[in-house]
């Protein structure tokens, strides 16, 4: 039987939650691939799973085009060279990383692929990670849009969360007092324990708005990544010239129809705001949060997990870990049996 | 019969609308009032009448404190030097303004007050409304936090109101194209004959928000005074890099519940934001204001309304026009008889 190799493709546009009809399996001849000019034939090891890909579910304006009906479903990857084209920049065996999508194997221009070159103590999973779409969030969201200055009480939503994880550390790293948000006890202690923030809350405890009341009392910088009823909440907490920087809602991802905020007039009387950013706007400026990341990195004073889902048949169903709270860090599927080292 | 002089002051919290037990009214005798040293004795003539009073009837955490129950209603007033204490750097006669508050007459520290000379072309009415707090909102809330730049698309909401019709012609002389919203024919006829704006719309009228997507489309600047419902469906009209300048949220104000907003999320594709201001933060730089003010005023091309109530004892209801769109331009409450020249 000749080889084949699998893609998944979107099969309907979930209205509220994922389900198991959202996504279709498609088994396709490996054959059928061939790079062209400038083209290469990638064989993926892990895909990132990442929140934003809700929203590329869904059939409305925004920062880029949904993914359509029967498309492959997109993603970013780390990946193996396995055959270059005619006039391709890369060579077999070269590892890279790119919105590869969620198939096993595909056929993709040079342009979109990046070559990855793992610094010393660097992993190539990193690049998923806080080498990649991740870290470089957590980086120009805390330090270019939210502006924490040392001595400040920076609080972190989906603290436990691969951005948010990230952030936590950035932040101590930046001189701040910094409290996290997470959904279990475990999730704060790892917080806690190992990235050393000052103070982690479990928003499902009964007492958590007390708790953060007593705790942290206000707040100057915000850095969401749930949105909904606890982005409402922390507008009650502003300190002066507080500000909001909004990643992600991932607690109204979703809904039909967000949860409205309703605390927004504190917005006025602390002369603070709420800031919507993507992490595309600073394309040209990674390498300078790279270079600072893979120093921290490799002196071991930033950690980082990896949640490592097995099998690209299993991503539509891990998807939903991020919605559920079931992950810790980095939430990676592997595609390939024995992938690039991790 | 001694000479009295009256003095509104708050009797209870509103719960949501002000209501004719809200304020009580104090006759006091005219012969307790004695200026000390460095103080003064005023007559008011004008007190304005702003929606941010509504606020200051709450007792919450804000800008400052609540007006105690029982104390003088307070608010920003024109008055005229009755008699200068020992010391005063006033004269019998002198016109100044200050948070004189809801009363005939008081005594006051000079420094609470500033003396107004009105340059040539500018009423002292004026220093309660283009050249006082609601120009001032108007001016530093555009430039410095919506930062409109010419040819840019501005929306302004409250628009035939004091700080809204304002902020319609800054926005038009520094070259954006303004759309405004207010809630009656009169009131859009008003802004675009005489104050030029490109376009108004009713806000009441059922085809409303498609005549709002049809001809703005997208906005660059959002200058917000009323929140609530309005600004929900601005959150869906923002172009990349929007800004919204929270000055007020009129809507909301006499609820107990705020609406919610619930489309916070186009923040993030379009990377846009929401911010608060108050105008006291830039009261070192009102002069500059001041003076491009008054130069607009001199040559006629800005134009001001003013709805004047008489009689200090009708400023509890008049406060409510502010609410159920009852005034154009700005309101005022004549306390005088005879005050200075309008």
């Amino acid at each position: 039987m000749a080889p084949t190799f699998t893609q998944i493709t979107l099969a309907e546009r979930p209205k509220e939650h994922i389900l198991p009809t959202t996504f279709a399996r498609k088994t396709v001849p490996l054959a059928s691939l061939k790079p062209g000019q400038g083209e290469v034939l990638v064989k993926l090891h892990y895909l990132s799973l990442d929140p934003a890909m809700r929203g590329w579910l869904r059939d409305q304006r925004s920062y880029m085009p949904p993914v359509g009906i029967g498309e492959v479903m997109r993603g970013q990857a780390v990946a193996e060279v396995v055959e270059a084209g005619p006039g391709s920049k890369f060579t077999k065996g070269d590892i890279v990383d790119g919105p590869f999508g969620w198939a096993e194997y595909g056929v993709f221009p040079d342009k979109i692929a990046s070559k990855i070159n793992a610094p010393p103590g660097v992993d190539v999973l990193d690049f998923l990670g806080p080498m990649g779409g991740t870290g470089m969030t957590a980086y120009f969201g805390l330090l270019d849009v939210g502006k924490v200055k040392a001595g400040e009480k920076l609080v972190v939503s989906g603290a436990a969360g691969a951005t948010g994880s990230m952030v936590c550390q950035f932040g101590k790293k930046r001189g701040a007092k910094v409290y996290a948000i997470a959904g279990s006890q475990a999730k704060c202690d790892w917080l806690e324990n190992d990235l050393g923030v000052d103070k982690a809350f479990n928003y499902k405890s009964p007492t958590f708005h007390a708790d953060f009341k007593k705790t942290v009392g206000f707040l100057d910088v915000y850095f969401d990544n749930v949105g909904g009823e606890l982005l409402d909440f922390m507008l009650s907490r502003l300190n002066l010239r507080a500000r909001i920087v909004l990643c992600g809602a991932i607690s109204d991802y979703n809904k039909a129809k967000p949860s409205g905020l309703t605390g927004y007039m504190t917005l006025i009387a602390q002369r603070a705001k709420i800031e919507g950013f993507l992490v595309f706007d600073y394309a040209s400026r990674y390498p300078e949060a790279q270079k600072d990341i893979a120093t921290w990195l490799r002196d071991g004073s930033l950690k980082r997990r990896f949640h490592v889902v097995k099998g690209l048949q299993n991503a539509p169903e891990a998807l939903n870990l991020l919605f559920n709270g079931g992950n810790t860090g980095k939430l990676v599927v592997q595609v390939a049996d024995t992938p690039a080292k991790l």
